[in-house]
């Protein structure tokens, strides 16, 4: 990749301030900053790097006036980050896995349909029924089940299973080692004191540009024709577990290591932290975050902000564990205090 | 699948009330009721779906008695949930994968030895010595490695690892990408600040009935000969992690993201929450409870009910938190009686 | 494998008290020991088993004295765990896995560089310009992407996936379906509540010596030419997390379902606990030990010992618990003291 600053500003719909015709090959933060790569300014703690920086290009905020002489030519914007994002973006699309084509040995039904400029790596597997978007990727030891759908542009990192009957949106990518509709922990207790298991029998969707990060895990829902669902935009991340017939709404993020028992449903734009632990059968209204490690074992209102275990609203949990720091000290005035109290009411 | 009334009540030794000759297709929640479809009450919150209900048939109570006319068809039971479980179960049989034989490219040692009406997927690797029972379901890129016994009946979901040496009971279901055998996290600290390992040489063993959820992983035992050991119909949900040396009894359930540390005994008949932690070396008797999230680090006696972190009898938790949540106020009134005591002391 | 007493003895450095030539075939801990089997005492509490033990020898301390008849050969060295280390650890490179050459079907592109004595399993897969140093074990449906480079001795083991241009040292253990290289939870948020993502452009380095547990994921740096790196000797069990731009130090220890967020560090010779979250962009001194369960929000001095979510001093957090566990009754105390003091101000 090499573009001239004046390509880039045009890009990002930038003002220019020094020479348009310099050639960038390369991103970097602004401390990293080299000849021919380009760096951006977004929080002003990182301003002073600027005065030393040998990069060729930074991107600024509307305002940024530099204090002293500087190096790099300014393209002011209105917003650096989302700016140098853009970049990122198309040069992760100029360099990123462009292969097309089916690699030898793999396995496809013969009653899948595949779209075009599809790439199917080694040793994955697509099963009977199956349709696969254009311009999908599946890499190496995927598998899809039978009667599985996939939307356009989708990406499968290597061994990330999709069980039988799952929906998939377009844009979507699930990571390595991901699991797609393994069957609930849905158990009925018998008179013995053993359990029977109860067949799962529904499936997964995604809606469209949903993320699935690294070993994380979606049960399917119970009964055939119920789903766990996940909806437009949402993101998930690495080692998190979903429980059977979940639900979680729309550009909802879910950090790692987080648990979801059955049959709860996370509303849309909703922000839930690392290990947090949601009990089933609740329900987590829109805009609620959940700070990490929490444990919601209740509804939440649209809004809320939660912590603890069990969780409360964030607010009152920082002031009680301000205290709790300091309970050996209280008992010990509390045991003064009765002392008093005795010799007082003795005198 | 299409049965009569009729037949589904003699299959769950139920009374009709209404006409068995119609057909039932499918199974549904009593608020999806579809023409052709079975239901079941068994929780009276439940009752009012049935007096608008269009399902054919509904599983109920002995002593249920219809408020309003309905329209469908009753089978009464001693146990509703309980029959339709035994219908899914039916239904899943009858629909469920019932692949026989070995699709290529897939590897079998020449030493193994294979049970009758096996499935055998792509990509899948049987190791030297490795013996597999009648009926073995392995999905497409399954790892077994050398001088593995699995029981019949058993189905193995893609892309699940089986170390070398595990023996595996009858009747089990290790779900997609578990990992069974790891090497346990054993290392002897050096004088230098550095790590030594301990060579890992035992295997796994699971009972019959056993389930291991989607993504786990279960370290094998330190010492040849030793095994870390799954009783008979315990059942383990996603991302739980079993340490070295660890035992779990019999008809036990584990949920998501539990943590066991090596050495530790779980009883028989517990139920242990999710995202919970056991200290290594304890043991816990049968019949222990223990609440989401807790950490536990000390050996429980038959019957407890425990939680938080660390663990305590759950009803002392609860009542600890109550009060935790108002600390804040505590503290506060603790200070407005110090300066009462002082005054009352200098009067 | 069988050696004599006084071969092994001469493996420890040690001195035999008794007849040197019995053959040893097998190592036992002292409460199972049998005929032909060795054993070690380091603790004192195990002693009482050497009187009763068949165990052909036992490796005991330099001033171990029996105090009673023994049928076992003593072999007396200095730190006896550690000569029992040595010698499982050689019985272990015996029994191990010794294969070499390659399983077919496997995928080699011609552009990887293997060394000598590299054994490939069926169904793995290793890209363009892969190079993968002498005696590496790459077990059946491993993963390796393009410009990864991998150094000798190091074993991966089946089903692990390694991304595109991870470097990895010697002597590395890479267990079951361990990721390294997904992308981080990396997204810019929208002014519509949406979020964009930010491509992850960088990798993963491990130093010699390292080993990630199974189903473990380490997310690559964001930037192209930064590096998620763990350093020599550094310890990762099962099930871990650890986020974009983070870095691990030297010889640390990290147990199982622990969290890091994304560009924090962990320096060296740290001990980290099961189910411990990190927030992000925090840097955790040399030396730090963080118990089970806690969630660290800020930076830490050297030696420090954590605990507590969030955490604080471990020896706080215990005096704290302490009273927690008796906050009903102190909040009832309160309140008699608050009637007295009514009391007494109202005589």
């Amino acid at each position: 990749m090499e573009f001239t600053i004046a390509q880039l500003a045009e890009m990002l719909g930038g003002k220019i301030v020094g020479d348009g015709s310099v050639k960038i090959n390369n991103l970097k933060k602004i401390q990293d900053g080299v000849e021919g790569s380009i760096s951006f300014i977004s929080n002003p703690k990182y301003e002073k790097y600027i005065y030393s920086s040998d990069a060729s290009a930074v991107i600024v905020g509307e305002d940024f006036e530099p204090k002293k002489k500087i190096l790099p030519v300014l393209i002011h914007v209105k917003d650096p980050y989302l700016g140098f994002t853009i970049l990122l973006e198309e040069y992760h699309k100029f360099i990123q896995f462009q292969k097309t084509g089916i690699e030898e040995p793999s396995f496809r039904s013969d009653k899948a349909q595949i779209g075009e400029d599809v790439y199917q790596g080694a040793f994955s597997y697509i099963g009977s029924g199956t349709s696969i978007g254009n311009n999908v990727k599946i890499y190496p030891q995927v598998y899809i089940g039978d009667n599985v759908t996939i939307g356009n542009n989708t990406i499968i990192h290597p061994g990330a299973k999709i069980y039988a009957s799952a929906k998939i949106g377009k844009n979507c990518v699930i990571q390595s080692g991901a699991v797609l509709g393994s069957y609930g922990f849905g158990y009925a207790p018998q008179t013995d004191g053993s359990y029977k298991d109860i067949p799962q029998m529904g499936n997964v969707t995604l809606g469209d540009f949903v993320h699935i990060g690294a070993n994380s895990t979606i049960d399917c829902a119970t009964m055939q024709g119920d789903s766990s669902d996940i909806e437009e935009g949402t993101k998930i991340d690495n080692l998190v577990h979903l429980g059977h017939n979940t639900s979680v709404g729309k550009h909802t993020v879910i950090a790692a290591l987080t648990g979801v028992s059955g049959s709860t449903r996370i509303g849309d734009y909703c922000v839930i932290g690392g290990q947090v632990g949601f009990a089933g059968h609740i329900e987590i209204a829109n805009n609620t975050s959940v700070g990490a490690q929490s444990g919601v074992l209740k509804s939440s209102k649209e809004g809320d902000n939660l912590f603890g275990t069990y969780a409360m609203e964030a607010r009152s949990w920082i002031s009680s564990y301000a205290v709790f720091k300091k309970l050996p000290e209280i008992n010990k005035r509390l045991k003064e205090l009765e002392e008093k109290i005795l010799n007082l009411s003795t005198v």
